[in-house]
């Protein structure tokens, strides 16, 4: 039977990507997208999905409740976020509000209109922090330690879910999601942003240039948002109800190292250029996830390489 | 030299149970007080304090900001919070609005304006959650389990104090306080209901009568307001920056037994009549605290035992 997904954060790449999986899939349904902003790309001529968009902010509890009543979702993705690291630091207040206060909506209002839908609550790999060598690669039962704005309203935002789920029974399946990548995502996030740089140089027919960049050196466990979605509707499907699941490649990589892929995918030499603005007050050096959990009970692993994603990245 | 308090939450009973110790212990200083609403207790007449009172919305950045440029306080003491775990089932938006996000205004413009004061950040004991018996009593290096949305903001704000402490070293000491109990504590708690309703049985001249309550084999760590006063004032001056304090009896008691010894204080025969309604979605069972580590590093110990306290209750 045809399901209905309401979407939030539904004008962003992980949306775009997440609609493109079911029509690829030719698997047959109904979104409605929510954003506060219109979306970018076409949503009105996929084959086996029909998209409709509503202009709204999530922070308006009367708004969500009366989407909500009229449209009875089977499944709501709830990927509205300010998901910047950089951003959090500088702007806590908004990040936090725009990260916990939505979802709370969102989860109070499922509640007292009584919805029995399955909620996917995405999480980051943010939440886990500065984590020593010999824990990695991070299992879903290691402590959380965040240490950012917006690993803070991320762990806050899983501990609301888990009240929901245990306090309420409401259907609530987590995700810690590592580092997405692919095309599409805004040059406010890292790697796509180096990408535009080394883009540039290019073209203006250089073969070296400079990179700005912050601290380079920390690792990251990126998987492509192509993968990540993949995932996702997996576990909307056949998820537990009340458990978390990392999302990851259960690889490392530096974001040097990255960037310095891009550069000989591109013919150029790099420069990195270390401006002390983009470094963050307080980082976790290295973050890499296991996949074994998500990989054991649902089958999923990621299909698409680090190179993969990187010419795609380049060449979209 | 005399030092200036800026005080959330002004006109609860903690602040008026803080005023009270600063006076009767000959301590100078100048406290601004803020609240939503007027203290219902005389702040104008102690000797050694000097209080003012600033009705506002903390919510409201742009008034925090104002009111802490020009009263440059030397420490903030943040009481200002929906500290009811009940009330965080019924209104968990209100409940996570007015205790995570004015807490992050706070700090935020304490971060925004460069002030070096020192702020005390009171977290609770609900915290910890469900735990088991082989842990108690708790030290404050145990994992934190929330299991109401009161818990869960109260854990955010934890964390958003470790953000600020460790990412932009703001001066912050962090409290996990248990149970307060004694004079003036509002009836929406459960120990001044029930002292409340035995008062009523003893006013008709009853020798015995009806307790309405929840679950009350739920184990608790009770501590007397001005024991937990005194500890507040001994982390302002002595806590180490960073660092969280249990402040606790290390006792653990059943409420029923706090009624049952009301009860026999009053010389009334209670019965405890269970009321579903009260009773709450999912609950830990048995809190105790250790206090250990307030004890052995600033030499605070409880002084008044629950026997006092539930007199003085009773009696005030």
């Amino acid at each position: 039977m045809m399901k209905k997904y309401f979407i939030t954060g539904f004008s962003g790449f992980v949306s775009r990507h997440f609609i493109d999986y079911l029509d690829k899939n030719e698997i047959e349904a109904a979104i409605l997208g929510a954003d506060i902003t219109r979306p970018e790309f076409q949503f009105e001529n996929y084959k086996s999905v029909k998209c409709s968009y509503r202009e709204m902010n999530l922070l308006n509890q009367d708004d969500i409740k009366k989407i909500l009543q009229q449209f009875q979702p089977d499944y709501i993705i709830h990927l509205a976020s300010y998901s910047s690291v950089a951003y959090s630091w500088k702007q806590p207040i908004v990040s936090f509000r725009n990260n916990t206060n939505i979802f709370l909506n969102l989860l109070e209002t499922v509640h007292d209109l009584g919805l029995s839908c399955r909620i996917l609550s995405i999480g980051s790999s943010e939440e886990y922090g500065n984590v020593t060598a010999e824990n990695l690669p991070l299992k879903e039962d290691h402590p959380l330690n965040p240490v950012s704005p917006y690993a803070v309203a991320r762990v806050a935002q899983e501990l609301l879910s888990r009240i929901y789920s245990n306090g309420y029974h409401l259907d609530i399946v987590m995700t810690r999601s590592f580092n997405h990548i692919g095309p599409y995502q805004k040059n406010t996030f890292a790697v796509p942003a180096f990408a535009n740089q080394l883009l540039e140089v290019k073209k203006r027919g250089l073969n070296q240039g400079d990179v700005v960049a912050g601290n380079v050196d920390i690792i990251r466990d990126y998987v492509d948002v192509r993968d990540v979605v993949a995932a996702y509707y997996a576990l909307l499907e056949s998820g537990l109800k009340g458990e978390v699941y990392n999302i990851c490649s259960g690889k490392g990589i530096s974001l040097k190292t990255v960037i310095e892929i891009m550069g000989s995918m591109l013919n150029i030499k790099v420069n990195i250029k270390k401006e002390p603005s983009l470094i963050r007050p307080n980082d976790n050096q290295i973050i890499i996830g296991s996949n074994q959990k998500i990989a054991t009970q649902l089958g999923w692993k990621p299909r698409l390489s680090l190179e993969q994603s990187l010419v795609d990245i380049l060449g979209k």
